[in-house]
């Protein structure tokens, strides 16, 4: 029904079960590295979840959880080495990102404890009675706990921050989830090399072990999104797998819910005069951020919008400089390689689309950015075209040359959700001048969670006002997953109606020994 | 593949379009009362959207959202004895208790008025930008926005707080969402009135009448459903109309939000210790709640735990006594009278069960109320007396006799979700005293949204804290149909970054025009 991308290879037919070897590639190569694990059975799916539910008391407390994430920032750091090693052998990503990639990933975790010190994200709410009333109110209490077992599926292109030791991983376990995560099989050798640091992490605070379990291979993932202890699941990869699983979550005979973060497109509309102002500029930050990472982030800018004419020429002229100048680079595995390569030269064959630099093969492992044109009316109505609509994962670029707002107009209402719209405006547009930069923010608003005005979306701050979702198939759920509000994904309210106070949860007593912040008869107190 | 109950007939097969009439009915003596209206066609349906489509941008102005909702209480009192008369007339729902659920609607109507002057519910979070940081932070706001049309289904056993002008309604259009109403089949003519109200409250505040539209037939509650310019759904029903509609929602191309409140046992627990000391007392109070409204509640209690021994049949004397006096009473339609007896019928010939007040038909409308028992150990293990643990709508309750508190432990992990579970237990077991009353506040807590402790549940009150909702089936999201926090099911949360301050909506300016609460680079204020 759905397949997720695996390196192993499962032996056809026969009775008697047989451990699949899960391999750590080195995409640099297409060699085999090492064998690190076999293939979960569904009856180890099945143990791994039985052994996380069975911790999810001792994940109740509140200070054991702000420990354990420090702890798993620690150790992770102590790790560093290691980690950082296996993930560039498997992942081609380079040093460099893979060492910012570590910091987001402790920092992340570091976030994710002082929300939990700070318990906003609980929500507490307090009514309390009031005989007065018709009909008389009783006394309610309501604060948020959690949903239970979390499956976590990993993405490709980050082998840490999105991965074991990732977003999903760090907010789940804040909430008070223990965590089964569904290792990516582009990074074996990481998955283990993290998940066992946040095992030591969990034993060093006197927490079992079980609260991370790490699992291999597509059949787990399979039987992890259909396991009836299993609460909420998060996701970040492709369309294809991810609406598989949602659409596995969504028949349980009990469904959970599923954020999943599947694609996205993430449009910049470049006005003509902010084309006129600063065309080298644009068309240069444009080609650093689609080459970034070798084009496979999941906010590349992969439809942009830029004025027919002379300032949009300038445009393309210095993207064209620049992408000509990117240095050929090695992607995530072979397959990717492949459908990239095959999704540019689908792409590049249709009527009126021009590649001023062809992205394509380098040497035999690597691909080389390029970036194609076409005019704006050959996507205003559905068509081959609308391929040119669909991301294609790796260092390409489509720009689309209009000659009036209208057309620009068209082809945003035939967009997909996306997880970032970008717009460039001029001084003067950006001043509110003449009206045009607020309809085009009006315009991008509805089709992205996050709107950017004059920069790149490549980059995801890990901050409190950060969205990292949107509109289907950007996410599966008004939900983000990056920023601390991804703690709200796993946790749901409960209200308690006039308990007597000895029974109270802390959260909720009178004299909030935790110190919460909470709104009491409508009041907020903090 | 589904059904929603529906009075009206369909002609069988034939090309050419006929209006399916949609009569109202009178329950009390099965005959029409009049033609109300016909059930939208699929190009009526469309129109509907459309047109409520349209009116996103008027309804995005948060005082003229405040005035509508004040507007819309203001009308339905205005209109309230036309709307009282119809709705008795269709349901048999009684007119203290239909004068009470009007007062209901409107107070939720001004409650959700004047959360929408609080603002709290947007979650604005602004975080300014941090050069000195690695990477450097951009300027970050964050606040909610509406998902679009949002498509309500009424529930059959409250034509006004849970109807057209009901807690889905009322949120929706506090969020800035345009609905569109399924009406229920057992109450049109009371849809109509009430939908009448809501269009004229909209016109008397210069909204265009289409931010409310109504529509009839089950045909034209699918196609609403899977209609794209649909951007979430509530529903109050059953679990088999509930499911196939939340599957229609899951399987749309780009899947939407559904908030399905379906099904709900409400297990209630008593302690021996709680019976030894008023189990006159409690069997009285379980008496009421589960006759209240003939039954017709969804937090009905279905299941109650009462001890072997005298305390135990000291309690059910009482409820004898009690539900014996009970009046006949007249079920929302003929055919949930119909299900109510053939259900009794069912689950009072399992071997044990026993009838110490037998429910069964009245006269040839009505139908009387009763009560089963059996021992805890039918129900401990897979099994015929599952059916048991099936919500049975209608005047009809379970008592479950146990031994020791083993018993109770092993068939509450047997239960699916719930919207309410309730414990009564003695002073010192509410003190604390011995551990059992927080032992069993733990075990109810997994399996429902709502917790009470010595109450009934019965009766929710429209209130900041309160959660109605629970675990599947009782509902199928986390989010709860009952309470201001309500509203945050028809938003999602978008941020802009490093956007113009001339080019920013109020909600997320530096100078806060609008007094909002909100989270700024970490700290609140409000």
């Amino acid at each position: 029904m759905f397949r997720i991308p695996n390196s192993s290879t499962r032996p056809a037919g026969g009775s008697i079960p047989v451990a699949v070897p899960v391999w750590s590639v080195d995409p640099r190569t297409g060699k085999q590295r090492e064998q690190v694990a076999t293939e979960a059975t569904a009856a180890e799916v099945d143990a791994a979840v039985r052994a996380a539910h069975a911790t999810r008391a001792a994940l109740a407390d509140r200070d054991t959880r702000i420990a354990l994430l420090r702890a798993a920032a620690d150790q992770l750091e102590a790790d560093g080495e290691a980690i950082l090693a296996a993930a560039d052998a498997e992942t081609a990503l380079g040093s460099a990102r893979l060492t910012g990639e570590l910091a987001r990933t402790t920092g992340q975790l570091r976030a994710f404890a002082d929300e939990v010190a700070d318990g906003g994200y609980l929500d507490v709410i307090i009514d309390h009675a009031d005989g007065s009333l018709t009909p008389p109110r009783p006394d309610l209490r309501r604060y948020k706990i959690p949903l239970g077992v979390a499956a976590v599926y990993s993405a490709s292109n980050f082998p840490l921050a999105f991965s074991v030791p990732g977003g999903d991983t760090a907010s789940a376990l804040a909430a008070g989830c223990p965590v089964v995560v569904k290792a990516h099989p582009d990074h074996p050798a990481t998955s283990e090399l993290t998940g066992a640091a946040l095992r030591r992490a969990a034993a060093r605070v006197g927490l079992p072990e079980d609260v991370v379990t790490v699992v291999h291979g597509f059949e787990a993932g399979v039987e992890l999104i259909r396991h009836p202890l299993v609460g909420a699941a998060g996701f970040t990869g492709s369309i294809r797998g991810g609406r598989a699983l949602f659409d596995a979550a969504a028949a349980r005979p009990a469904p959970i819910p599923f954020y999943g973060e599947l694609g996205s497109l993430n449009p910049v509309v470049v006005t003509e005069a902010a084309a006129g102002e600063r065309a080298g500029e644009i068309g240069g930050g444009l080609a650093g951020s689609m080459t970034m990472g070798v084009g496979q982030f999941c906010t590349k800018p992969g439809l942009v919008f830029a004025p027919a004419g002379t300032a949009g020429d300038e445009l393309v002229d210095a993207l064209t400089k620049k992408v000509g100048e990117a240095a050929p680079g090695v992607l995530l595995d072979g397959r990717m390689r492949e459908a990239f390569l095959a999704g540019v030269g689908e792409r590049a064959a249709l009527d009126g689309v021009e590649a001023p630099v062809a992205a394509g093969p380098g040497d035999a492992r690597t691909v080389a950015a390029g970036f194609l044109t076409v005019a704006a009316d050959r996507l205003a109505a559905e068509g081959p075209h609308d391929l040119l609509l669909e991301e294609c994962f790796g260092p390409l670029t489509v720009v689309v040359r209009y000659t009036d707002a209208d057309q620009i107009t068209a082809v945003l209402s035939r967009l997909p959700g996306n997880l970032t719209a970008t717009l460039h405006l001029s001084e003067a547009e950006g001043a509110g001048d003449g009206g045009q930069g607020g309809r085009l923010l009006a315009e991008l608003t509805p089709i992205a969670g996050r709107i950017l005005v004059n920069g790149w979306p490549t980059g995801v701050a890990v901050t409190p006002a950060q969205h990292h979702g949107g509109p289907y198939p950007a996410t599966t759920s008004t939900s983000t997953s990056v920023g601390v509000t991804a703690i709200e994904r796993w946790l749901r309210p409960v209200s308690y109606q006039s308990a007597p106070p000895a029974l109270l949860p802390p959260e909720l007593r009178e004299d909030n020994p935790l110190g919460l912040p909470r709104r009491v008869d409508g009041r907020r107190e903090h």
